[in-house]
């Protein structure tokens, strides 16, 4: 199993000034790496669905890019860089040219636009084309309720795991895990990583190395001690912990997406602004839904004896 | 009735060279706006779903703008706009401020990636805004098979239309075109248009004013004449007109999207060139296929007698 | 147009004794079809899907039909009979003999069970099998939406519309009316009718004969009035008055169902009982919502001018 | 874990005679419980999907019922038994009151009808219904692809899971799975089987007993095997072993569902028959098709070397 990849990943949150939504808040970014920094997660997953990729231009992704950079430390970083066009896509992936060596993995979501022609040959041919072209190992992007549905036919998978550029899959589908264990074959150091707790614990129970978990933006060492429990501990304690987790995670930031999350952050002491339009921030009754849902669970996960 | 809406709108496709899908050839679209220009259709859109608009960047669109302004002669020129965020949608309007004059409306696809959040009151407030900072009227756009499923909600639709500078809506949806006629009310400027063949018999039988056509992209003036016999001759023989064009549409270029519309405007003389990648070209055998569905499809069009 | 179809047509509902739901309120029915006969509706359809079909055995069915014989008056009737298989569809048509001379029409739904299959071939083998056994003559019923997403191709429905026991299609499919009025083609006799009130107006629009209304069971005469204006006066007319009538119909007895439709109909006098288990009677909370939007919603429909 | 479910049950197929689809072939019927008999799958479950339930009539199931009880030996049988409504069901299941001591249980399928309304109270009451008016314990049926979408949501099954004659869940549902693992809580004799080989390993590494699996009509020992490697050999594999029992699986009878599954039981010796219409037999290329998939297919899981 690849030690890169193995445990917890946060999708961070990219901050945007509450009261200019036009601007990120890069202030607020370099002080939440401070804070996820001294825990025990994995690492840093930049510009994916959490990180609002779709909402920002090319520009303001490379400035979220460096500052990741500059404040990762010795954890690891995927960087977001999925466009619809083969063109787009690599342009995007050759302009982060100077930050190669500290970007451990590019990230890289389906392209969806044309998701009616549903052509498995053209999704292998994007991926091979993209690998080809870049400086860093790729992973995978499947994540079909952003996506217009789209996901990575398992006889594709079976077909770019054997890319030496292409390192693995981040799926956030509610159906495919065990088919793309099934399709990723006998290749050691190919990861199949789970892309929301949803999935977590049949990619850990199918031997998978974790995932990447949105509530890690906000329950850094909570999201961690899962996967700690889990490696080390047993997997029916894990499975017992992850079913409070689980519903933290769903009553404290999980209710409506980023701005949910965005007011999880917040709350917890990190520096996540306001969503950018037109997402909107929620309101002050689901915060204050959020808040206790966040105490609640906080006790709850504190008083769990493995 | 807005005059410049009524009738049938190519959504122009954007020809990319065959040999180097990264170029844009501008000298066949120059060529190809030559040939149009001629026929009876009321106008073009550029950067639609049929422009691969997905595709390209920024400068590129731009550069498909221009040369829709310098080529469109007198006809209506629609041209898309839409972005995932306010803010970046804004902000591409604001730089076709050059060509603003000779641009008729800008077509703003609905925002989609946080599609599962279903905010029907952000949505308004994007198109508010939108609205408020363009600086050409805008027409709504909505196209659920590519946008992950959204729509406008008539309720919000019924707001939008008292907008000012909002001045229509293009429907690409199987099921919205009735419930958009009646949330558009009485304001007769307000323009619910088809966004393909598939609802342009219900758009005209509703009283509207007909529609966005790719068929028309290769049989302009077949397609023309459907509404002229429409508006001009009677609703029955627009209907018996429209089986036959419905079925030419279909097996002459709309078997596989943008592929099979490039093969068709190849083969009727047009220079589409290729897609861009990660969509394919159609094979030797379906582009076989098409030049039959369109030589038998051209006969029986001929022949129709009104 | 088949005038025995022209107009609304009740989708009769099943009253179950509120006591105990085992026990079908015979009398109840009775009472409702006494009332009913004195309004402007064309005909019953009993035994679809507001009349529960679905959740009576095949002995309570025929007493149903029975007693909608006995009380039609001179009314058309439509009586529901479809099952899942071709043996046991004939079968229970067959055991309708005793009363052929009485029933106009059969209605019959689409088998769904093994709807992944999506078997044309085999849908237009199992319509035409069941019309050639059938005494009386037999409408397609579509509706996707309780049949596991299963429609009529427009293909089968243009073949099956040449066997002369086949009289017509009710659809009740959010997008199919257009393409079935298509199919179906210059057969004159040949009905495609509106399955709901959603799209009664695409079907008046393009020349159909109307449509089973649900909301014809509590508001017949304001349901009849529809189709009159829109034969008598003119379509902007039924147009304007369809938006009232719509938003009454949806308020008043659309919101959950068969049992906000008894709710309905209990409240304007007739006798609906509950609907039978696992269906749940409407709160009362939402029974007194009923009942504002029918006390506003019939002043509005009375107080509309044509 | 509940022994009398541990392992592969066989979904029965329902024989009709090729000649005449409107007979129940009951002497086939014996003949393949003949051979099941000596194999070592863990039991039968007759009238389920792959069972045509939905096809046959009362009379028809209640044969089929007999004619189970008397030949299944000493193996467990599982008895299909859903109905749309409270009643019906419990009138079918208390009329099997003469096989009940030899009836294990039965298993319910969601009612489906009013999807729509998707009322958690409702299925929960009438599953409640169901198991206290039941002589025998229930299983619950999850089949949302034959079933208009219904699932039981996890809660309600968390509610369900503490009813003394509730006894599992058999989950077809391409996602569910693992949540009603979660639900089904601590209660040890509570079983959530895989309704499919599709989700099979995951019943197995979440421990679970194993599953109905449609194969095992003409595959018994080689599906049998696969629980008996999982179980006594290693997870991995059994997990080398179902990649290749499901491309057999898939190949050799699962592409047309239970015409293709029939097709390849009268390939392997068993006596199916034909499916009820409007359900059709797979064409005699597809027959090949499996023949040949059946042939190679045999071999690859004969080679297996655990």
């Amino acid at each position: 199993m690849n030690p890169q990849l193995r445990g917890v990943i946060i999708p961070v949150a990219t901050p945007f000034d509450a009261a200019n939504d036009e601007r990120i808040d890069q202030a607020a970014l370099e002080y939440n790496f401070g804070l996820w920094g001294a825990t025990g997660v994995a690492g840093f997953m930049v510009l994916g669905t959490n990180g609002e990729f779709k909402a920002v231009d090319d520009d303001e992704s490379r400035t979220v890019i460096a500052t990741a950079v500059a404040n990762k430390g010795d954890k690891t970083l995927i960087a977001g860089a999925g466009r619809e066009s083969t063109k787009t896509t690599i342009a995007f992936i050759r302009s982060l040219e100077p930050w190669a060596d500290a970007i451990d993995y590019v990230s890289v979501l389906t392209p969806n636009y044309f998701a009616k022609l549903d052509d498995g040959p053209a999704l292998a041919d994007f991926y091979a084309s993209v690998a080809d072209a870049s400086p860093v190992p790729v992973l995978l992007y499947v994540a079909p309720g952003y996506a217009n549905g789209v996901t990575v036919p398992p006889k594709v998978l079976a077909e770019l795991a054997g890319h030496p550029n292409i390192a693995g899959i981040k799926d956030t589908s509610p159906t495919m895990m065990t088919d793309y264990m099934v399709a990723a074959g006998s290749r050691d150091d190919f990861a199949v990583m789970a892309g929301s707790l949803s999935n977590i614990m049949t990619c850990l129970r199918f031997d998978g190395p974790g995932g990447v978990v949105s509530a890690a933006n906000y329950l850094p060492d909570e999201c961690a001690r899962l996967t700690d429990l889990y490696f080390n501990e047993s997997r029916e304690t894990a499975g017992r912990y992850y079913r409070i987790l689980q519903s933290v995670a769903k009553n404290g930031g999980g209710k409506q997406g980023v701005a949910s999350l965005k007011a999880a952050m917040n709350i917890r002491g990190y520096r996540a602004g306001a969503p950018r339009r037109p997402l909107r921030p929620v309101s002050a009754e689901a915060e204050s839904q959020i808040r206790r849902a966040l105490e609640t669970g906080l006790a709850e996960l504190a008083a769990f004896q493995a």
